[in-house]
């Protein structure tokens, strides 16, 4: 029996790497202590644990918004400074409620943590995590609680991770620790094929393959962070995505070589993914010359993704391009533009969907299928883009949420599995 | 004429130090614009500008809330963590706005400034300022925004420099810097001889003595932080306390050697300062038996300042002690108390009143006329205690107002110095 007060780990006790989304952290004392009355019970287990979280609640978006009121365009650099002190605040909380209940734990900064990045503020890329700290840390029995989120660049600038970054912060400190496992604690019960909110009949699934889950994460999937999946893939991490506040199974994410439910399933459509946060970019053909290369150019020098491109027009009337971007990067857009001294047109309220799985092309008739419900339900779409992982189109934000839920019983997501692969074999 | 963006500072300009506070940060833009219009016009005549800000309103009010209802006794470390992301966000914003004027601006936190500290956990002293960074900063014509309270120790960890630290931080930089003076722009116009929410007839002071101020300082006058009342003295910086609100000219605090209005007035007494966030602590006869120091050398431990110490009792009975302290240490001294299992009356109720002035023991007939006029008036005090520069005592809180207003008409202070110089000649 482990005393509940500084356990010496024993040698082979796991290195547990918890991380814990901001609704999890919440508003309220009460949040909080379920959270750490989890943590406690863990390390009164003996594991060395390493905890990193996101800032309580809404706080980042009060950040955001005292910034924007104060100037139209904020630099990415002082975005940086500010936004950072959310989970800087929230790990010290968190660290005071460990304490409350008799567990050792110290808060730490990014940098405290030693989490180097690289790349643009506001969307740095981890470069190197320098863990002599945290594991004196650990070595002493106490909860590491890391400020996710942040790291710094070689002039001890804070440079942040991109929004959600908390989530790489985690699998890239369990990589860093030779954690087999990432465990995601949020305010679901794991990752569902589509939108329980949108989708009644939504299914949680058990295993995901990792590509698949990142298209789920690109394609809007709040649940996880993109990046976060495609650097657990590289480093060989498994991700766990379970609920912050019962003791459900949740879902974990394994490497494409092990499978998930996507090789399982005899059906290429594994889920469902919505962002109702993009903009659709229309440039009209020969406005832009053949400046294409430039105006894409510019986008990435100002950190502006840009998904669903197509190029449109002929040699005759001149090309143009249609494309989504996410709508917090409108602004930047409109600068380039500016700049570049082209004219587009910019949608504002839109919607993209995306079914997602795996060899959707060998399987022709996804695409038809999606364009005839649509149809049917009389739903226009736009930028229709197909890979062997994804499908995605825009359509009016007004219709997100029905054609979600359409989609999703057109291709059975919401049917056990043996009874869609009866349905497919037949 | 300079240009408002980057102007190359003329090598002649001398360093501004500029620091405001949580009032004139403000909640609102409009408050935080008036800052950036005031330093944006700094900056357009050429000089370096550095400017150091506190949290901004309620912040740290706000987090401390937020500590204090997750635990009873938060760690001072995590406290420190998270009290320091209330002025690295103020510093942002300011930055924030001030690019919104064309002026280039960088905010930097207490280690990106480099200012070192040791010593306690929310106590902690500057050791050392590292400039490099700061003035590479000024040399490219960018005003620095430092995040003041802050400084980190020699493993990284944040030390906060107690409540109100960022007046210290400013006079450390602006001696760092050699900057001959720091201007301390707060909510009130400069510092008057007692707080003219109480005695209406309060007179603004032009000038000021260092020594009188940092009495008046300790005293309770909140106008500035004591301690850097010291370090501006023993570096030769005089501190300018202004408006941030208004041109008016504010007052000057200059070393002693200099003179300041204490000299130039024939009455002993310069202003009254009064604190009521005090506790009077009383440890009955016997109770301690000889550990009188070992009790002071605990509470010294725990950072808890004692002030108007009076040994009480004697052989027979034993020894007591009475003493004050700031409201916010009575946990910390019931923790050391309880340790040493010594009894006492903890007396929360109560305020502390101070004559500030020089040579107070000189005019022996100060402490009895103070006496007097209390005794006139109805109210009993305790814990009288002398010394050439001040004399005070405690009383009921309930009356606190009425003795700071009395004893300022009791000692001229709402005269003009001619007539009072008149009278005392009489």
């Amino acid at each position: 029996m482990h005393s509940p007060v500084a356990p010496v780990p024993a040698p082979e006790q796991t290195i547990r790497v918890l991380k814990f989304g901001g609704t999890s952290m919440g508003t309220t004392p009460a949040r909080m202590r379920t959270v750490a009355e989890r943590i406690a019970r863990i390390h009164a287990a003996g594991h060395p644990v390493v905890v990193v979280v996101s800032a309580r609640g809404s706080t980042t978006d009060e950040l955001v918004a005292d910034a924007r009121s104060t100037s139209t365009a904020p630099a990415a650099r002082e975005m940086d400074q500010l936004l950072s002190t959310g989970e800087v605040a929230s790990a010290a909380l968190l660290a005071i409620a460990l304490h409350g209940m008799d567990v050792p734990a110290t808060s730490l900064t990014g940098a405290q943590a030693g989490i180097a990045a690289f790349g643009h503020h506001g969307d740095g890329r981890i470069s190197d995590i320098e863990c002599t700290r945290l594991r004196d840390v650990l070595r002493s029995g106490t909860v590491a609680v890391v400020a996710g989120f942040q790291a710094v660049d070689a002039s001890g600038n804070v440079v942040t991770l991109g929004r959600g970054g908390s989530d790489t912060t985690a699998v890239a400190l369990a990589a860093a620790l030779g954690a087999t496992t990432c465990e995601i604690y949020t305010d679901v019960d794991g990752v569902y094929n589509a939108d329980p909110r949108i989708a009644p009949d939504a299914r949680l699934l058990r295993t995901i393959g990792s590509g698949v889950m990142a298209e789920m994460a690109y394609s809007g999937a709040r649940v996880l962070h993109p990046r976060s999946v495609e650097l657990a893939a590289r480093a060989g991490v498994s991700i766990h995505v379970r609920s912050a506040f019962s003791d459900a199974p949740g879902t974990t994410v394994i490497s494409d070589e092990t499978g998930g439910e996507v090789l399982e399933n005899a059906q290429p459509v594994t889920g469902i993914a919505h962002d109702t946060d993009v903009a659709r970019v229309v440039i009209h053909p020969g406005s832009l010359a053949h400046r294409g290369l430039e105006l894409f150019a510019a986008l990435a020098e100002a950190s502006v993704a840009v998904d669903l491109v197509a190029r449109v027009g002929d040699r005759d009337i001149g090309y143009g391009w249609d494309f989504t971007i996410a709508r917090g990067h409108v602004e930047a857009l409109r600068e380039v533009l500016a700049r570049l001294e082209c004219e587009a047109d910019i949608h504002e309220r839109v919607a993209k969907v995306s079914l997602v799985g795996a060899g959707l092309l060998s399987q022709p008739r996804t695409t038809g299928r999606m364009l005839a419900a649509l149809g049917e339900a009389g739903i226009e779409a736009y930028s229709v883009s197909t890979s062997q992982v994804r499908t995605s189109f825009t359509l009016a934000k007004a219709h997100c949420g029905r054609a979600v839920d359409l989609l999703h019983r057109e291709f059975q997501l919401d049917r056990p599995l043996e009874a869609v692969e009866h349905a497919v074999a037949v």
